[in-house]
């Protein structure tokens, strides 16, 4: 029997939370989703797009309405209004499910910590690992998620219901749910996404400043086009996510500075061997990644 | 009165040398494609796709019978084969034009200048900004070099004739051609190719050393597969590119090491302000160069 629950709240309902509104919609999960949000023109537009069937600007009417919250808020946002949540919902006794698809779950999880005497046992961080170029309410798809993966970083608190509850939400909407450590998961989604975009942003950067930058630019090909594409991303929403995920990124940043100085060494002392053999470990592991892509796309359409 | 000549030789008949060959026979820039090369069987193929329009395997019959050469084979064999080229050709009254494609210019006219006393009038290096995933004669495409930029990297010496041939030769094949002196290529070819390959490089091999790389790779999205795409590049291409562009590569290496540290810095400091005029900056520049990018689609379609 699937898991049926009345009324889901989304708190910030842009292409994260819209998309799962939708997908929960449509498959019959809940009978009901909630909107909440500061913008009430997103809300309107939500509810005439038929993404939420109802919205709030009262916080604790949407929680009091909830079985389960999802907190959909850029990252840093998200922390606030997480600890202004559970100051609400802590001394209620049937509080709702609470879960979130923030980049960053470290700073969440310490927010909570400081926020709460105890780890509340309804809070179960997560994080869907899917997103578009485009942004807002509009943008919603209700297959956004399906065969994404959804990182949960359940901690010893949690209780197994609650776990339960959001990883049946997130299957509903067609992801693949994986559990982690919060640590484990700060540090890959550092090396695997927030480091990229570090990199991407350092290398445009250093290029525009040049003399030449606009013969660079004219001069650049498909290659560099892919490589810089991150560079374009939203400044204040990665800004933030450096900062939550302070401490990952920093080990990311000097664990591939090391990398790359070996790198340099090689090319010093023109060691073509060791530039060979590094380039083939490499190429060997983006093809295999390449080929797990590639499965999943084939997973998508069929 | 368009530029015509007579024949034109390929020396290393793949993507880049079929993709010329095809162009200038379809435009009728020469009455005959001569190909040369190692190997027979790609030779062969070529003239039954009508690439070419014969092979040889001897390279002075290459050269006699040719207006103009092109040197089309990797980087690091380009060097070799230039300096055999201009032993043959050094004592010749009227030798052919000699150009080539590969991407470093430094080495070839190092390699040139200690080759033969005076730089040969008739030598004009040259680099099409264009490829493909693809490679070998089969893969050959008359329109790769529509609305691609060649640079060609003229030095005092040389014949204004034969920079014109070699223009009108890449002209003729659809591109729009630009000169610049060969440090300036190699510095631009640094900046926008060599280093972010050899940044795609270390990244991938810094996650693929580690314990967890299985789990890094399953949950990276697709910031993270466009951002490594070529990391799937040829091993051997790339270590004979970062060996024969050694300074300029380390020059970009280094520069971009010094912004990646300013924004390691802005990190460990929290410097939101830094951090977010950093990323906007480089994100404008990225915006821009998707906008001459686009332009550049939009005229290849119309």
């Amino acid at each position: 029997m699937k898991t049926r629950v009345e009324t889901v709240a989304i708190i910030g309902l842009g292409l994260i939370g819209g998309s799962l509104a939708k997908a929960l919609k449509d498959n019959g999960f809940c009978r009901e989703v909630i909107g909440y949000g500061h913008r009430e023109p997103s809300l309107r537009r939500g509810l005439e797009l038929g993404v939420i069937d109802s919205f709030t600007l009262d916080l604790d009417a949407a929680l009091s309405a909830a079985d389960i919250v999802v907190i959909c808020t850029p990252t840093l946002v998200a922390a606030e209004i997480l600890v202004d949540i559970l100051a609400r919902t802590e001394a209620l006794e049937q509080p709702p499910v609470i879960t979130d698809g923030a980049s960053v779950k470290g700073n969440l999880e310490r927010a909570a910590r400081s926020a709460c005497k105890e780890f509340p046992p309804y809070l179960v961080l997560g994080h869907p690992i899917a997103g578009s170029e485009r942004s807002g309410v509009e943008a919603a798809r209700s297959d956004l998620y399906v065969n994404h993966r959804v990182i949960l970083t359940p901690v010893a608190e949690n209780s197994s219901e609650a776990l339960a509850l959001v990883s049946d939400m997130w299957a509903a909407a067609g992801a693949t749910v994986v559990q982690m450590t919060v640590a484990r998961h700060d540090a890959v989604l550092a090396a695997t996404s927030h480091l990229p975009h570090v990199l991407a942003y350092a290398l445009v950067d250093a290029l525009a400043e040049s003399d030449e930058s606009d013969e660079i630019f004219r001069c650049a090909a498909g290659g560099f086009r892919d490589f810089t594409r991150i560079a374009s991303s939203d400044p204040v929403m990665w800004r933030d996510i450096a900062i939550a995920n302070k401490a990952a990124l920093l080990q990311a940043i000097d664990q591939f500075n090391e990398h790359l100085q070996q790198l340099r060494r090689a090319v010093v002392e023109e060691d073509a061997a060791g530039m060979h053999e590094t380039f083939t470990r490499a190429k060997q592991a983006r093809d295999e990644f390449a080929a797990i892509l590639a499965e999943r796309e084939q997973a998508k359409t069929s």
